[in-house]
């Protein structure tokens, strides 16, 4: 098939090519041409200036970008990919961004005759380089045929959640569910700490049952040591709770402990910590 | 061995019945006399009229009992197991209780030529009837080493923590780790519901990431139909949290997550959901 990535971050590097050693045609774009030439060099296929030029005569765009603004431009600004596009190819968005974003560039390819996929991956860099990323899909049932078996070949689950929004919205859920769980968990582990117990040994014996989280499982022992130099960067998270926080305002859907720890991550920033890895709550406990 | 069991309530009826058909002597005391005689009843052994009476000639007296007070009255009141018990007895407390209870306990023990192991449990009632609880101990290598083969009844892990009072302190880490936990999941499936996701679907996708957790594989399905008559009861989870901030407040561990979900607890036995298991937290934030 031919296909267009643009974005070649941490994420859409190795996610672009999964698709070329699957012998797929892809022709890449990203905003620092160096990256895209590395690309070239290491995988084949061809980089273009613009992503206009990059979606050109593509079935299917991908794009993994930064975020809403970012976004905007790539797709549906004056060089975008929406101006390369012919009638029938489709859009897939694997930006973690708003559903709103979503919605308006859908309506945009609608009316262009073009078809629209926000899919908003989990899984981090890990998951993106063994191809085992989980993809939370928004769209139609037409365009999510088409594009689902393209992208297994990095997602392990690729799921259809509900019209253009709905994957942006599912990786909100996720995104609320790790926030309040993360700071649960430091509050317990600084309190092992306070008391002169063994985090570890305690993880042991009660990650067997209505404690146990993915979390407590992976990052008990970075947390014990303080170590935060690796994983999903709290810049990161701060703007996913960003996205969640504005979204849920316009649902209605009351989220304290999620903006209460949305503020622990921003005095996590501002005392420097903004590459590291969301557990780092547990340093904000002690040293406050 | 010569065992006695005192409190049959959930807990510790099924628990006293496991050592019975393990086929140690067990002799019970219940406060309300007709459990007593009911689980002689059903399990054979002897019912006593007063602790002490109960713990006369026991190699282990197990308790498992309401809060500290109820603790304090069954152990070292003037009936108390203490009065009947021999020298080299051991007695291990069961009771969700404050590691300080546990050390005044064990230094009353010590005094007396007593040991004095505090072994909390989780795993809920289907864990005491099934035999696979979780026991979290704290005392003595050496009591430790008695009292672990015939805790092995009715525990899957028995895990010696360290000094007395470690076994209180584990149970604490857990009700902290649980507590934010079920708070955010609770925001997450109502951010869900009010975006019009199906909260059943959106579990089985993050499920497989890094918002998995025992709480989310297990109460999805319930929270999505708001049915919350079952499980660990809110004020029991209450009363854990009492223990768990104020044993915070000696160790100078910051609960900021913890005392606010306290207080969601409490709004919820405000309007009466006094026995709802802890995900009713999800209710107060569809109806607040």
């Amino acid at each position: 098939m031919k296909t267009a990535f643009l974005g070649l971050g941490v994420m859409g590097y190795p996610m672009a090519g999964h698709l070329k050693r699957a012998g797929h045609d892809v022709t890449v774009y990203n905003r620092t041409p160096a990256k895209a030439a590395a690309w070239v060099a290491e995988y084949g296929g061809a980089s273009a200036a613009t992503p206009a030029e990059a979606a050109k005569g593509a079935d299917i765009v991908f794009v993994c970008v930064g975020n809403d603004n970012d976004l905007r431009e790539v797709v549906a600004g004056p060089d975008g990919a929406f101006a390369g596009m012919a009638k029938g190819a489709i859009l897939a968005d694997h930006t973690t961004a708003s559903a709103d974003i979503a919605r308006e560039l859908g309506g945009l390819a609608a009316e262009k005759g073009l078809g629209f996929l926000d899919a908003p991956v989990s899984g981090g860099q890990a998951g993106a380089v063994n191809g085992k990323l989980t993809v939370m899909v928004g769209g139609t049932d037409g365009d999510f045929a088409k594009a689902q078996p393209v992208m297994a070949h990095y997602g392990r689950a690729v799921t259809l959640m509900g019209p253009v929004g709905s994957g942006q919205l599912t990786k909100m859920v996720n995104q609320i569910c790790i926030a309040g769980l993360v700071q649960a968990l430091s509050e317990g582990l600084n309190f092992a700490k306070c008391a002169g117990l063994d985090p570890n040994k305690v993880v042991e014996v009660i990650s067997k049952g209505a404690a146990q989280s993915w979390q407590m499982e992976n990052r008990v022992a970075t947390m014990a040591e303080n170590k935060f130099e690796f994983g999903f960067a709290v810049d990161w998270m701060r703007k996913d709770l960003a996205i969640c926080l504005e979204e849920a305002k316009r649902n209605k859907a009351a989220l304290p402990v999620t903006s209460l720890v949305d503020q622990f991550y921003g005095r996590i920033q501002a005392r420097g910590g903004n590459r590291w890895d969301t557990s780092s709550l547990i340093d904000l406990l002690a040293r406050p």
